[in-house]
Parts: C-alpha cells; sequence; structure tokens
C-alpha cells in the first residue's frame, strides 16, 4: 500500500483552500489516497514568530492580490472571505469529531467548510456557524454540537495540531509525499514530479 | 515600445538567482526586455518586520531543502554557499556604477556575481571579492574600486533600494509586467500567461 499524501491545511488559509481544490486529482493520478489534516496555523506561528499575512506591510497588500489571481489562474472558484482571516478551532473539531468514525465523509466535510468561506462568504469560526454548515451537508445539528464540545473531540484536535507541527508544518497548505515536505499550492507541480520519479 | 519587466532581486536571494537563470527567456518569448534591478532585502525587512529564513524555526529548514530542489526541479545548476545569508551591498553598488556605463554589461556582471556565489560557493559580500569577480568578468579592479567607492553610486544604490520598496518588493524575486506584481521565482508560469493574455 503506498503512503497517502499528508495535507495539513488551516481552514482560514486560501492557499489551503486552493490546494484542496486539486489534491485529490493530483493524488488519485499516482493512485495515492490523501490524509486531510486541519491545524491550526495561530499555533505554529507561536514556534515560527509568524503573523497573519494581512497584517504585514506590503507583503500582506501583495498576497491579497495574489490568492485572488492565482485562484482565477488555476481556475478555483473564489470570493474572499469580508472577515478575514479566522480562528478555525470550531471547523477543526467538526473535522476531527467526524473523522473519528467516517474519514471518508469527514474529507467532504472539510470540501463544504471550505466552500463556505472562501466561495459563499460565511465566516465559518463560531460553533454555530461550523454547525450550520455540517447540518447544512447531512449531520445532525445536535451531534455536532455535542461533538465538537466533547473533551476527548477537543484533546484529539489539540493532538493532530501538535502532530502537524511536529512533522514541519509551518505554513498551509504543507503537503508530505514519500516522506518529502511540500509548502504552497505552488508546489504542487513538485509533488507531482516526485511522485512520478520517485524524487530527485 | 512594451514595458520591460521589472526583476527586483537581491544578491543574497536563492529565488532571485534561480529567478535570474529564466527570466531572460521568458522575456524573450514576449519579446520584453528585463530591467534588472538588485535591491537590498535587509531594508525592506526594517518595513516587513521580515528576517533572514535561516533563523526562522521549521521554515528555515524547510526552505533549505526546497532551494537546492526546486534549482534541481528548474535544471538550474546550485551549490548552497557555506556562508548564507550574506550582506550584498558591494555587489549591489558594483552592479549599478557599471549600470550608469552600460546596461547590458551590468546585466551580465549580475550574472557572473550570482554565480560566484550561488555556483562557486564564493562568499561576495566584501568589496575585494566583488572586486575580484568583476575583474574575472573583464573589469578593470582598480576602476571597480573606485566605482563602489563613489558617493554618487553608494547615493544611487540608496535611491535604487527605496524605489524597489516603493514598488512594493518585499521579497526577491519581486517581478513586476505591465504594472502587476509577481513574488518568487515559483511565480515565473503566471507572469508567462500574464504576458501572454493581458491578465486576468
Amino acid at each position: 500500500m503506498p503512503n497517502p499524501l499528508e495535507f495539513y491545511f488551516d481552514f482560514s488559509s486560501p492557499y489551503g483552500y486552493i490546494a484542496s481544490q486539486k489534491i485529490d486529482e493530483l493524488a488519485a493520478k499516482h493512485r495515492r489516497e490523501v490524509l486531510w489534516r486541519p491545524f491550526l496555523l495561530g499555533v505554529a506561528f507561536k514556534t515560527t514568530g509568524g503573523v497573519p499575512l494581512p497584517s504585514i506591510p506590503l507583503k500582506g497588500e501583495y498576497h491579497l492580490r495574489d490568492m485572488i489571481r492565482t485562484a482565477k489562474y488555476l481556475g478555483v472558484p473564489y470570493h474572499h472571505p469580508s472577515v478575514f482571516p479566522i480562528s478555525s478551532v470550531s471547523p477543526c473539531r467538526a473535522f476531527y469529531w467526524l473523522d473519528a468514525k467516517d474519514p471518508k465523509r469527514a474529507q467532504a466535510l472539510a470540501k463544504a467548510l471550505y466552500r463556505a468561506y472562501f466561495v459563499e462568504d460565511i465566516d465559518i469560526s463560531s460553533a454555530d456557524a461550523t454547525i450550520a454548515v455540517c447540518a447544512k451537508s447531512g449531520l445532525k445539528a445536535d451531534e455536532v454540537r455535542s461533538g465538537i464540545g466533547d473533551q476527548a473531540v477537543k484533546d484529539r484536535t489539540r493532538t493532530e495540531v501538535e502532530k502537524a507541527i511536529g512533522r514541519g508544518a509551518f505554513g498551509s497548505p504543507y503537503i508530505v509525499a514519500d516522506g518529502e515536505p511540500f509548502w504552497g499550492s505552488d508546489r504542487l507541480d513538485q509533488i507531482d514530479k516526485w511522485l512520478a520519479t520517485g524524487g530527485w
């Protein structure tokens, strides 16, 4: 069984969202699965000293332009969120709650959450907003609410965030292919070649 | 006369070096000239709060790997410098000294300086090392020495660095195509399409 692509992303990350629209096709091309692993960039920033892009002079303005341009370039639907960035703890917990029961369905939920935030301009940071997206995806609101409030789910989320950072994830998306780390939606072409050739 | 590609780069920047190996061909494909504009990333960092990559936990280690991998991926000769990063004030001044007299030859010198640092592992930060590269490129050592010590050349260099940052250059390479800014050697594909289509 070949290694899955490890896909680390933050639900608040535009480049993570862009990669999420491309990674399944890339993996399928090389007969790989994708291990979806949301994490919290804010926690990684405590290690790296990073700050959210919009707060950085020059670089922040550039990236706003680049996010929109890159999405269009790749044919990915994109509406820059009115509220940006956001805390993504609630969507992250909802993901890991569902992942424990049904990983395939959790992947579909991750896409629905990303679509809500980056296409439909829904601020998914609150528990209520996350639950609403889950409900629209066919999950039972009450179950989601108790799931994301469950201490075991909170603990799993914390553990997964620590594991992501332990794997080196300092940004989003951060993708590991056969042990080799790639950062950014602009490294998908290198991942494609890495999987095709076994690396260089 | 179509606009030239404005190519802002730091002589200490691996991704700037990688772009320098590709930009002439890209520009020629679209019948554009390239305006080579070295600047000092350290000065931009005063505006952005940026720090040199090697000093950033996780991100620094990642980028060392990515620089080498990306150069190989693109077929660009690369030897990671033993001393990295370096101050690039001397090579920058040598460039602008020559640029005032002969812009085409200054481009060739920029390539020679980049090759010395990123292929031959010569630390080009000192005036002496910069002068040695210039001499090897057929320039007269005495003239270079007096050129890079000349107040007018120092002033021109400072002005060009300020102009680059005024244009938005927060990283290297930073390339402006018909007014549109692109950051990173991984944006050359977008620049190619931008020039071919007029933008999107």
